[in-house]
């Protein structure tokens, strides 16, 4: 288990995740609770729907994408939550049986202005499929805690 | 049903939801599949954490309140879907047994430029909970059909 801190992220570190293949079941399950839109959750209206054929709630794309990253363990130890996000684009439609990946690039790394024990971490992110093709970007502003003293650099 | 298309969308209009509880079985089941961060998924460890308590993960607040707006059948007439968003906020905790509801309000309208037969509607979203706090706030860039020529406008 990977034990980063904020202090062991710099600018421009990249991190790949391992992929996730998308169900249509999946897609039609997450859509039918919290996106209940025709082209996510009724195959028969995508067909004739503005991305002709059904595809995957944007949120869905967004939460799964950072579960890819999450499972990389780069931030299971320092992880403060998140105040908010910025800049998300959702680039090109995901469909049933799309394989997706995550990459994350540090963007910026400052420690907090007001609190000793963590640092704000700029985090830009950046899922493809398994045709190279990025459907979705988005930044996420993430609080870490820093290095406990006395604990040293284990990278 | 109100069958609102693009046309029918004016700045400064607002939306506001009914209410939704979020349970604690609710909030573990999505993050144990999409954040399995421990204040997301693990009582006893979020007990300790920095929320001094197990809250539910921001994309599902996220996602929820999303379907939230959408049951009120403002834009499931004209919905093309959206290209992203813009300035999302996680301004409070959301915790077990906490009721959620969603206000929105038109924020820009503009017909495409490119596309005849849509317009682009920035949408922004308040999420509040039971004390009327505010736990969230983003604005959606949203795809909206025009009316078609020849229907008349039944609002």
């Amino acid at each position: 288990m990977t034990e980063r801190y904020f202090d062991d992220f710099t600018v421009g570190e990249r991190f790949e995740s391992k992929g996730v293949t998308l169900s249509e079941s999946q897609i039609l399950d997450f859509a039918l609770l919290y996106d209940p839109q025709p082209f996510h959750i009724d195959k028969e209206a995508a067909a004739v729907g503005p991305y002709d054929g059904l595809i995957a709630s944007g949120f869905q794309t967004l939460a799964l994408s950072f579960r890819l990253f999450y499972q990389e363990k780069i931030i299971n130890t320092c992880s403060m939550g998140s105040p908010g996000m910025r800049e998300l684009a959702w680039l090109a439609p995901v469909r049933p049986g799309d394989t997706l990946r995550t990459t994350a690039e540090v963007l910026e790394a400052n420690p907090s202005a007001s609190k000793q024990d963590r640092g704000v971490v700029k985090m830009g992110f950046s899922v493809a499929n398994q045709d190279g093709v990025k459907v979705m970007s988005y930044n996420v502003i993430m609080m870490m805690r820093r290095r406990p003293e006395g604990l040293d650099n284990p990278l």
